[in-house]
């Protein structure tokens, strides 16, 4: 930053998700900021789509875009790629593991993880799908589950490695579940001969009277209908009290045998806000003003996720999906300007631009306004929106195509247990062939190469 | 098995690469053969463009096909994902740790590993190119290294980080080094701006006079001079000695400052083969019959990297490519169920179908029978004979719109450090904003959640 004369402002922008991303572009069309966007991946990822990764139907890569491609035509914005360690907000420093760097103005923008809501359990055996790593995790783990699942003598863990939970009825919830009953009962239907439909059980735990609260009912009673079509069993008023290895316990009493647990029902703020020593709200989301800013530090904002702008008592931020990260990474980022210009401030209002969500193959509910459509149309509306939302041209084609295929072969691609970690899954030695004992030349498995077939 | 007659013959092969698929195939049209192919991975890798998921061309997923998908209509052919753990060559028993599995015949083909010659340090220190997770881990090292490269303040540890040193001139050394160079030169050079040509340096370091010993001297002069105008400096005539994190030393005493070694230059066989008590010759290769099975055990077949078929002092296999191991392949299926059939074994020979050899963007060697084509054209045969040979539709249509968005825009796709495991690379506090000492608000870099951003 030689280049820069003393009155460019240096602006920090921590996160390169919807909100830090739509920050960055404001700023890119601006003379006089010379901006850094902090991530500690490359990469942004284009979470709506995480679940299709999560079942097999997408690659990472394909909804994921380098961070540094998106900034080569806006000079003053540059990449970095570091984890955030500390805030001195009273010098304007921020700390990270390659180093520490100043700023005239900050925008926050980490993002959420999952919130296990001090659920015992949860946390150490439930799955997460925050991030490209878990979604992977999960698409491992339940081809895994199959693989053994045929050959295991033993029924109990037979039922076990076939029976995938997933808790909370949201919209996350809702399309993993479709997505998951299709992969099961197409592509994976015909990998594994032996299984019948009967075998395998997907639960969806929800403790309102049904999938998609929040909702209109009839776009709700469709959604229920579909699931319970696609074979998704769903325990609705229900809570999970504990999550174990091999069982979930609800609130009723009743245990459900399983060894996946998806945990789609909460988030909270990035754990890195909490150790800042900023003020946190409800689920340790960062309290703002009304225009996005803390009110301590005018110079810091927060956007995305994250944020909790607080006018008195009441909440103006809208739900914590790609819009409202949006709408509120464009308005810090303006309002940040508006600042060091010494203009007005404008304070966030949510734009309801609708809401929508799919349950497999040609059906999803779509809400916007007074508009409430169900069924092939309103999936089709996902799509486009959907591809249109996606970073990247080559992205965009890989995905249609993939899409493509999935529609036209009932099949999904990307049936890969890749890359190979642990063996999470304790397993049998399931055996039908065994001729008299297993004494045969053993060999010590600790010695054997484990990185190769 | 339970509905198998006694005629019925227990097949077992090991491993899913050319060798072991091409067997499968073989038995997949017959009747009185059950097969059991076992992998410890669920796909089958098409290896030959694993160098391009190393320099961030193609995704892993588009060079992998789910075997179970292979399998589908095979009706007499079922896949086990498991790892081999042992051989009972007496009672014709494979140990795996999904338990023990008789066999009538036994097909090895388990493929290679790098072979490091003994050289200290390189096993330790250098990456290895033979599976996805290796290819994924060069990736994310390389991105890596430019990422920390751009900020470090140190120069020798920059020099360090941006010297990529690729060892062994043969097929892969020459088309890894090549895609490496248009890799930085291209896509890298417009993410980090910062960057000059000067500052990045690509060596192969080879023990004969020039790349790809054994093709004819037109192709490997045209070889030798296309790598050096793509930037990439050869060190022939040379071996290395030593490896060390931060530096290659050469036999003539010369050192390399470089934090990437890419060990391309031997390879041997499968590990598990020597813990079997299997004959083993060169390169810890199974030494076979001329019809590719065992002396002591005629029902024990080997094909593909792993078979040393010997006529006497004479070895039989041709050099370690796809087409042979195909041809062992299918060989070794064939003369199994002549051996059950009591028909005559065929010996193997090596049917030379040629050898190619890309070195970047538009340009190739081919040699097939007298014909001996570089540039355009070879690069346009090359390609076409690398999709023909790739396994699935979908992989097909997404290499190629892969290519072709590199062709056409000069970029590759997939710049992502992804997953996302442990830093590997050490990397100074860089800083160019620092305003008065380090003394901001620390954390305790453990106590912040490593999963997030």
């Amino acid at each position: 930053m030689s280049e820069k004369n003393s009155n460019t402002k240096h602006i920090i922008i921590l996160g390169g998700g919807f909100a830090g991303l739509w920050a960055a572009k404001e700023f890119g069309k601006k003379d006089g900021y010379q901006v850094t966007v902090i991530d500690r991946n490359n990469y942004h990822l284009f979470q709506p789509l995480l679940y299709q990764v999560a079942s097999a139907g997408l690659e990472p890569e394909q909804i994921s875009y380098p961070l540094r491609g998106t900034f080569r035509k806006m000079l003053n914005v540059e990449f970095r790629m570091a984890e955030v360690t500390g805030l001195d907000l009273e010098k304007k420093v921020l700390l990270s593991d390659v180093g520490p760097i100043h700023y005239d103005g900050l925008i926050i923008a980490l993002g959420s993880v999952t919130s296990y809501f001090g659920v015992p359990g949860a946390e150490e055996f439930a799955f997460s799908l925050k991030n490209a790593e878990e979604a992977i995790d999960i698409r491992n783990h339940i081809l895994s589950c199959f693989e053994y699942a045929q050959y295991e003598p033993d029924p109990a863990i037979r039922e076990q490695l076939l029976t995938f939970t997933v808790v909370g009825g949201g919209p996350t919830g809702v399309e993993y579940a479709g997505a998951l009953a299709e992969l099961v009962h197409t592509s994976l239907r015909r990998d594994f001969r032996g299984l019948n439909k009967e075998d395998v059980k997907i639960k969806l735990i929800e403790g309102e009277d049904g999938p998609l609260n929040g909702y209109p009912d009839k776009l709700r009673y469709y959604a229920k209908n579909k699931l319970e079509k696609l074979g998704v069993h769903g325990c609705y008023k229900q809570h999970v009290v504990q999550v174990e290895a091999d069982k979930v316990t609800l609130k009723s009493g009743e245990t459900i045998s399983t060894r996946t647990v998806l945990w789609t029902a909460g988030i909270r703020g990035n754990k890195v806000a909490e150790e800042m020593g900023l003020p946190l709200g409800r689920a340790n989301r960062i309290i703002t003003k009304p225009e996005l800013n803390l009110a301590e530090h005018p110079e810091v904002f927060v956007a995305g996720d994250i944020a909790l702008p607080m006018d008195e008592e009441k909440m103006l931020s809208g739900p914590t999906v790609a819009p409202n990260a949006i709408q509120q990474g464009v308005l810090a980022a303006k309002n940040l300007m508006s600042l060091f210009e010494g203009k007005k401030l404008t304070p966030f209002s949510y734009f309801d631009k609708g809401s929508l969500a799919t349950i497999g193959r040609s059906s999803a509910v779509v809400h916007l306004g007074k508009l409430k459509i169900t069924g092939f149309f309103a999936w089709v509306t996902w799509l486009i929106i959907h591809l249109l939302y996606l970073i990247g041209f080559r992205n965009r084609v890989i995905v249609f195509i993939n899409w493509a295929f999935e529609y036209l072969l009932f099949e999904r691609g990307v049936r890969l247990i890749m890359p190979k970690a642990k063996d999470t899954i304790p397993h049998g030695k399931a055996d039908e062939y065994e001729p008299e004992g297993t004494e045969g030349k053993a060999l010590n498995k600790r010695s054997v190469d484990k990185k190769e077939p």
